[in-house]
C-alpha cells in the first residue's frame, strides 16, 4: 500500500457522532498522498447527532477502491443494523479492501454486515454487551487489532486507531509526523474518560440519560442480529 | 451562564483545520441545552484545509448573542490575520462575549484583532513564536486560561480546552459527564505528541516539510501586527 497513493473510505451517515469520524479523518487525511472518501447514499449534506452538517464526497454506488474503510458510531448506527443498502456495501467490498476499522459504535455496524464474526473487537464502553449478538469477542480496550480488522472504544478512540492504523500501514515514523503535526499530546483536564475513572456517581447519571438511547439500540441490534441470520440461511438453502 | 441555554460561536472558515473545530463542537455540544453556531460571512459549504467540507449555521453579520466565540486553526488562518470583516466581528463582540477562546494557531486572529494584548496564550508547537507580535506572553502549555481567554496548543487540543471550558463554566461534573460519554480516555499509540518526545529527527523531517507554509504565515503574521498598530493609530488620532 506504501507504494501507491492510499485511498480511504468513511462512511457519513445521519446522526453519525462527528467526532468519531473527523478524528480518524484528520490523521488519515495527513498520510501524504492520501485521498479521504467520505461515502453515503447520495451527496447530499449528511447532519450528525450534534448538529454539525458535513458533505459527503462520493456515493456507496459509485465509491472508488479502497484501502480502508472506516465506519464511525454515534445514534443514527440503529437504523444502519438493518439498512440493506449500507450492509451490503460493507459486505461486497470488504473482501476487496484491505484494512475495516469500526470507531466506537460504528463497529456494531460490521457486526450487523457479518465482518465480526469470531473477531475481537471493541466499542463505546456503554454499548460493549451488544458486540456477541454479532459473534464478535467483547474486548474492553481502546484500540483492538484483529488481523486487519481495527476498532476501538467510544468516540475519541477513534484518534488512536487511526494513528495504529497508519503506524500498521506506512510505519511508526508516518504515524509520529502526523501525531506530532496534530499535536496529539493529550492531558485531560480531568480523569473521567473510563466509568471506573469518573466513578459511579457520574456513571450512573451519564447511564440514566442514555438509557433511552440504549433501550432503542437494544431493540435495533436483535433487529440487526435477526436480519443477519435469515441472510446467511437464505444463502444457505 | 448556567441558568440560561449557553450559545457558543465557532469561527469556520476556508482552510480551517477541521479537528481544531470538531473536537471542541463535540465537547460544547453536549453541554445540556447548548447552542453552537458554527459562523462564516455566508452560509456556503466551507472546506477545510484537508477537504471535509462543513455547513455554516450563522453569517457573522446575524450572529446571535454568544457565551463564548472560538476561533480555531489552521493553514487558513494567514488570509484572517489581514481580514478586516473578521478582525471587527471579534472585536466588536469581545466586550459582550463572556468567554474567548482560540485553539491552535486560532490564537493567533485573536491576536490580530487585538485581543492578545498582554495576555498569556498558547498555540500550535511550531507557531509559537509568532504571539509575541500580536503582544500576547507565548506559553508552552496545552492548556492556557488568562481570566476568559482560553487558548491551547495544536489542533487536538481542543478537546482539552473545550473541557476545561466546560468545567469552568458548568462544574467539574459537567465536563465530567461529557468526557465520560466521549471516552476521553487517551491513549496515544506512540509517543510522538511534542518535538520533546517525537524526537529531533521526526521534528526535524516534520519542519521541513512544515516550512513554506510557516514561511507564509510568518508574512501573514507582520502583515496582520502592522494593520492592527495602523488601526490602533487611527483610532489615536
Amino acid at each position: 500500500m506504501t507504494e501507491k497513493a492510499p485511498s480511504f473510505g468513511l462512511l457519513l451517515f445521519p446522526n453519525v457522532t462527528q467526532l468519531d469520524l473527523t478524528g480518524p479523518y484528520e490523521v488519515l487525511a495527513r498520510v501524504p498522498g492520501a485521498r479521504v472518501h467520505l461515502l453515503w447514499k447520495t451527496l447530499d449534506p449528511v447532519r450528525s447527532d450534534t448538529g454539525l452538517t458535513i458533505l459527503p464526497t462520493a456515493t456507496l454506488a459509485k465509491a472508488p477502491p479502497l484501502d480502508l474503510i472506516l465506519v464511525p458510531g454515534g445514534g443514527g448506527i440503529n437504523a444502519l443494523l438493518t439498512d440493506e443498502e449500507v450492509l451490503t456495501f460493507l459486505e461486497e467490498r470488504a473482501g476487496s479492501t484491505g484494512y475495516l476499522a469500526g470507531i466506537c459504535t460504528g463497529s456494531l455496524v460490521l457486526g450487523a454486515a457479518g465482518l465480526l464474526d469470531g473477531k475481537r473487537a471493541g466499542t463505546h464502553w456503554a454499548s460493549r454487551d451488544f458486540l456477541s449478538a454479532f459473534g464478535a469477542i467483547p474486548v474492553a480496550q481502546r484500540v483492538v487489532v484483529d488481523g486487519t480488522l481495527f476498532t476501538g472504544g467510544g468516540v475519541t478512540a477513534g484518534i488512536d486507531v487511526a494513528l495504529r492504523i497508519v503506524g500498521d500501514l506506512f510505519g511508526e515514523d508516518a504515524a509520529k509526523l502526523v501525531q506530532l503535526s496534530i499535536e496529539y499530546d493529550p492531558r485531560p483536564p480531568f480523569d473521567a474518560g473510563s466509568p471506573a475513572e469518573a466513578g459511579e456517581r457520574v456513571t450512573a447519571d451519564l447511564l440514566a440519560r442514555m438509557t433511552p438511547m440504549l433501550e432503542a439500540r437494544a431493540a435495533a441490534v436483535a433487529a440487526g442480529a435477526e436480519a443477519l441470520r435469515r441472510r446467511r440461511a437464505g444463502r444457505a438453502e
